[in-house]
This record gives C-alpha cells, structure tokens and sequence, in this order.
C-alpha cells in the first residue's frame, strides 16, 4: 500500500527491447516493460484528473467483446475515458457483428481498426487474435481469450502485488481454486516468470489442476512450483493466497467437480500470516466469504483499483508507441 | 410551459437536510430537495450549450441496466453528455455482466464504482439496488426497481406539473391504466405527498388497482385518494389526467385484463376541461390517441423533454455533493 | 487514390436544392448534393484530428440500430467522435427497446429526438423508416433499412470511384453477387443515375436478379443496364467490378441459391483490365479471395476508410443545416 518505493524504482532497468505492437501474450514483455506500465500506473495515479482528460482527446479506441464481459469492458473503457480517449464498441460481436455473417476475425479487425486508434478485444477462442492482430492497423491490446491469456489480468495482479509488498521478487503465492481453465491464472503464473525467486503453490479441485504443459513451462522459466499437502501449508507459508472462481459455465455439467474449492473465510484467514495478502480477480462466488472483506488483508478490491491505473498504463503505452510523446496533435 | 414563476421561486423553502447521498427511492427527498431539483432543471435548460457541456468535463458515470429500457438510458445517458460527463455503459447487465456467473449485485456495484464517478442502475428486482448501493464507492441513482420505484420518473411527471401549472399543491389528478404494476404511479403517489391538498382520483381496469398497502401509505400521509365512480368524472373534474400502459409483459397470461384501460381520444378529450393536462410516462401503445397529439392539453412530450433537464439535475445534484461547486477539477 | 482533381472541383455545380432534412433515401440527393458530400468528405480527412474534434463538441448523436450491425454502426459512431459529437446508443434496439411493448417507431423517433441533436437509425423494415421521420425533432439519417435502402454506403461506394478513377461519368460498373436482395446494390445503381453515361453489367446466380422494377427505374433514368453474356465479358470489359455476398440470412433455407456467386480470385484477376479496380461492401464470406486483397486493384479497404470520411461529411452537413456554420456555441 506504500506506492513503489525509492529503491524499487531506482533498480528499474533500462528499458531495451521495444514495446510489443500488439498486447495480446504477457509472454511478449519483458520485465523492463512490465516495470515501466508499473511506474506509468503510478504516476497516472497521482496525476491531476483534469490533466489526464486531455491526454489523448480527439482519439478513438475500438472495443470490441466476442465474449460478453461487462466488468473488463467496463474497466477498459473507464480507463480510456479517463485518458480523453472516446469510445466505440460493441458488448455482445459474436451475436451482433458480421462474425455471424461469416467474416473472418482477421477482416473484421482490418475495417474496424480503420475508424479507430487502438482496439480492445476479448475472444471466445484461445490463439484467434494472435493472428488477426496482424490485419489490424492499429495496436491490439486483448482483454482475455478464450481460457487462455488474459495479459492486463495478470499485469495488474502483479502491480497489485508490487505496490501491496515494494517488490515481487521472492514473493510466494499460494494459487486456489480453479487452475486448469482460470486464464487469469496462467497469465499471472507466466508473468511471475519475470520475477525472481517466486515460490507458487497450488491448492486446486481434482480436475482442475494446472495443465501439465504450463507447469512445465514455468517450472523451466525459473519458478519453483509444487502442488500443496495440505490446506494449512497452502494458507501458513504464504505471502499470497490468489484465490480464483471455478468457471462452471466452460465446463460440461457432468465434469464440474463435486467438491468445491476451498472457501476463504474467518478461519482460513486465522491460519494466514498477519503480512501476507489475499487476491482474486473477481467475480466470486461462494470462495471468499464477504465477511473477511474488512480485513486488512483482503486487497481483492484494492486490486479492482490498480486495474483501472494499469489498464490507463497500457492503453497510455501503446498510443505513445503510435504518435509519440507529444499526444494526438 | 411558463417557467418557473417568481412567486413560486420565492416561496420556495430553504434546503437544510442533506441531500441523500443515494437517489434510490423518491421517499429520502424533502420537497425543498425536489424544488431545488426544479430550479436546477430549469436553470441548465437555459444555460447555454457550451457551458453546461463544460460542466464535467472529465468525469466518468457508469450506466447498468440489468433490464434493458433504451428510452430511459439514453435519457439518462444524453443527460450526462450534455454535462461534459463521459458515459460507460451496460445496457443488458442481467445476460452479459458477472450476474450470470453469481455475483452478488452489492459486488458488482463496488468493483464498477471503482471506474467512475456516479452509477445510474436500472434492476429488475424490487429491493436489490437499496442494500446494494451501501457498497458503492459513488453515489447511486436508480433508474427503476423491479414493479417497485422509478424516483426520477416521478420527479420528470411533477416537475411536469410545476411547469404546466406553475404549482403542484391543490391539483386533482386522475390516474387511468395499470395502477398495480406501474411503477411510475408508485413512485408519483409518493412524491404527490410531499405537497399540499393533492388530491387523487383512481380508473384501473379490474385486477390491476393500486395496492391496498400503498393507499394506506399515502392516505396516512395527507393525500385524498379515491376510487372514481365513472369515466366521466374521472375526466370532468380533472387537471391532470395521468394515463398508463397495462404492462403486459409483467403479467402472466391468464392474468391478462380482458378489458383493456380507458383509451383517450377525441371523445374523452371533449369531456377534459380546457386547463387540464394529459400526462403519460410512455411508451403508450393503444392508450392515448394519436389523434390527440396536437391538442395543447397533451403534454406527454413535453414531459419527455423534461426528463432531459430533470436528469441533468439529479446528476449535477450528485456530482456536486461529492466534488464540491467547483467541478472536478 | 489521387483524391479530388482540380478539374473535377472546378466543374461542381452550384448546389441549389436545400440539403434534404432526413437522410433516408439516396433519392432525395441531386448530384449537386452529392458532390457537396465527397468534396466535405475530402477536406474533413485532410483537416488535422485535432481541429475537426472540436467540430461538433457538446452536441449529441443517437445510434439507434433495430438491426444489429457492428460494423456500420462503429463507422457512424466513430465519425461522430472524430467530429466531437458525444455518442447515445442502442446496438439491439429491437429486443432491447420500446418496440418490444409495441411502440410505434414514430413515438420512438419523437422521444429518442427530444434528447439529441441528429439520430442514426437502421431499421429491419423497408419503409417504416421513411414515414416515421417525419415524427422526429431532429435530422435523421438511415442507416440501412430492411433488403432496402442503405444511402451512405452508396455515397461512400461512389466517393471510392471518384477517388480510385478521379470521375464517375462514363464508368462501367460489373455487378457481381446477390442484387435481388443486397441493399447496397440498390442503393448504388440508384445514385449512379445522378451520373452521366454510366453502364451497369450484372452477373448473378438465378434467383439473385436485381428485381425487374429497380431495372426499369434506373433504365429510365438513363443507365445502360444488361446481363452479362458470361464472366469473361463481366470482367474483361469492366472499369469496376462490385461484388457482393449472398445475404444468405435473408433467404429461407429452401430458397439459397446452389450454385454460389462467381468467387474472383487470382485467376478472375487475370481477365481484368489493369486500371479496374474491385469494390466489396464487405463483410466478404468466400466470394472474395483473400489472396487479391495485395492487389492495387482491390479498393476495397480504401473503400472502407473512405466511408468513415464520407459519413463525417454526412453527420456534419445535417448539423450544418441545423445549426448553421458556425457549430454549436
């Protein structure tokens, strides 16, 4: 809750690689860029709201959701509007837009991406909008995709947690709930990549643990990874506890487990350290018990927060790329 | 159509409760908060353009409808715009938001008040949005509840009165159509209470009058309120003739009225005096006659224009109660 | 692509007729209006972004779709922006509005009117749109109605073939496709009429003819008008081929053509000659080979781009004649 600390920001490496054109992978970034979307969030943050209403007037951004999801659209285009930016878009494509007609995605981003600046698009398909990103004429940034990335989840969850503890480095996160279809969870997992010393324990459902390819995907990118024994090891040694949904509407009724995840509540919360935190990119259901929402602990709606400042932070990043410092002009 | 007068504006008491930090029931406002609401609608009516649409610059309010009602989004969202407020919006919640994935609408409310400034929530529940809003991070204005309460309509329908007859105290108002599930008569019969020497006249098709529980509510509060005997003096006796529609789609189908409401057309109208009014909260489909558009004593489009200026001032009221006179700067 | 020559300005008549009030029909529009529109359309694409954003700041458009269309709608929204309109909307108007309580859509106009300063509207009816404008306190522009009418897409299909040849008299345009039902078309051969020595070659599968009174009409007008002996005449001879997809929705299943439209691909490029140019109003499904889309003969994405542009100049005509030159104030 300290904001980013002298130190932290003073350890920043020097940003080398280019920004990626497209955000549709957290994969693509490096941890030059993931700290600099920290410090821009920061800033913007702090900065006048009459001054970011001016930032980027007279532009336009494109949003546009295959996959109906009022929150992250919502957030998206707050985000926007607070950075002067207008709006188009479209809450409900995959009914409404010409998909039904049978235009390909690729198509549909080329002429859309000739009204606008910037799109954002969510996408009921895991590797679709990696390719048609191509066609666009203006930067993609996704905003989740089928139960596969969902990059300014897992960048805000990891602010969250830079700005909850001054660092991520040697952090170790305990994952519950839903891990093998959670997107947010295997874009934070890749994220945390980055970072050093992560330690990441899972707690999840028979059937619902992390898909074996990503666990051996992060495990050779560094993260020390283990399946926890018990409840109370999963809780006790944590400094996080990223608790997730169990996303029943992806799953066949016959495959949603009987047992459901863990439920965090007063007396989860008495086994966790008074230091460590707890996450959840919302919304939930019946895993995290409203009564521990006074808790200090709870940053679950402090995290809601830090998306809006992260998402300004990306759609900031990405039309700076396109027309440079100096704004629309 | 005469303004405000002068007399009116004198008399007109000073404001000393606070206004309500949430407008979810019309029942919370004291008539010196509606007269203040008057004066403002009438006072942005006159602004000119380029200065109301300078007011909130830079401001963000979020627009949720869990039932969708275009009509009443797009006034409530054009009168944002003409404040210089930006508009993020849902105008399906129910289907498309985390509702249908099991959210409580308490957490809905507090994770989206994080990304604006107000929150205009139409719900189609009776009670929900009260509760909920305690939740919000922003002050809440209802759009409707449910059968329940539409407060900003009834404010449009008296304010309609005020300026149709430059006073609201002493009117005889006769209310036809769907007393039972219309929810814009329960909130006008409410706010009717808040004056002097109303009285209330009732023509509802069998099945479809105004809760017993309800009469008594405003009987106990000062109104004089009846069943009328005939048409005739339903209509001969009248100032303001409050039609509505039978909200069919709220009734099952053997529940339907075999007689339809009273329509009103040229006949009926020759029965009005010629100082009365017709009111009605639209849509109107077979109700109210065409024919009878013309008449000066149809004031249901003017009423709609009012609408306009009222929701400008309800939300200039919010605003101004959580950044002060001065705007956001 | 060279836009404008100067000849071709210098040779534009004087517009005499007033701008028609409504948008509905391409009828309406002498070639003097026409003219006005492409030459308006060119200098708001040349004007800085900064400048026309502060065009139309304060007013307020409508987007009213009764039809969803994602992609005709972000067009008319993102003009409006570019111009500094503020946008109200409903993207699924018929399910989601009034209409579903059986208002007329001439109410609704009325309503919906009395909240902003000019409405878009598409409508699944063909004539519905016409009549009900006149109900509106505010220009009206179609945007699209029914298998009918769709006049800016015919403005922006001829403003790509002033651009892409520098004149459209003399021109001999292949149509390619669905003419019986598609929109466009009828659109299109409409206002080539306003044009001098124009000659329409058509080639559709059976079932798909353009309808034999349109034929007459424009006949009438003066447009040679014929069916092509075979593809080879409708590409080998063409200045413009305009193909267009089987709006396979329209038909009932019994009645879908089998034999598919002429798909044009690289072996259908090799017939046409070098200086054609191919335009599509896209969505495109198979009739159009993705392989061409490199070619300098493919306008069709320029064709999109251009309509952003033309539409600008639409909304600000109707402004113009509202508010006079001089904008809001």
């Amino acid at each position: 809750m300290s904001g980013l600390s002298t130190e932290w920001a003073a350890s920043t490496p020097v940003t080398t690689a280019p920004f990626p054109r497209h955000l549709v992978s957290a994969d693509r970034l490096t941890r030059a860029h993931v700290e600099t979307l920290f410090e821009q969030a920061e800033a913007l943050r702090h900065a006048p709201r009459a001054e970011t209403a001016q930032r980027w007037r007279g532009a336009v951004m494109g949003s546009l959701f295959y996959e109906p999801s009022t929150r992250t659209r919502m957030s998206f285009e707050a985000a926007a509007l607070r950075l002067g930016l207008h709006v188009v878009g479209a809450e409900n494509a995959r009914e409404h837009s010409s998909a039904k007609k049978g235009e390909r995605l690729s198509d549909t981003l080329r002429v859309v991406s000739s009204y606008v600046d910037l799109l954002v698009v969510r996408h009921h398909e895991d590797d679709a909008l990696e390719a048609a990103a191509a066609c666009s004429r203006v930067p993609v940034v996704s905003a989740g995709t089928g139960s596969g990335e969902h990059p300014t989840q897992a960048l805000l969850d990891v602010y969250t947690l830079q700005r909850e503890f001054g660092h991520v480095d040697g952090l170790r996160v305990s994952l519950f709930g839903d891990l093998r279809y959670g997107r947010t969870v295997h874009s934070l997992v890749r994220l945390l990549t980055k970072f050093r010393g992560v330690e990441v324990c899972m707690l999840a459902p028979a059937g619902l643990e992390l898909p074996e390819t990503l666990v051996r995907e992060v495990r050779a990118a560094g993260i020390t990874l283990w399946a926890a024994d018990s409840l109370t090891e999963a809780l006790a040694d944590a400094d996080v506890v990223y608790q997730t949904r169990v996303q029943a509407e992806r799953l066949p009724a016959d495959q949603r487990p009987t047992a459901g995840p863990v439920r965090i509540g007063p007396a989860e919360l008495a086994q966790l350290p008074a230091h460590a935190r707890i996450l959840h990119p919302l919304p939930r259901v019946d895993e995290l018990d409203p009564a521990i929402d006074t808790d200090p602990r709870a940053a679950y709606f402090r995290q809601v927060e830090n998306g809006l400042f992260l998402r300004m932070a990306v759609l900031d990043r990405m039309l700076t790329e396109t027309f440079g410092e100096g704004g629309m002009v």
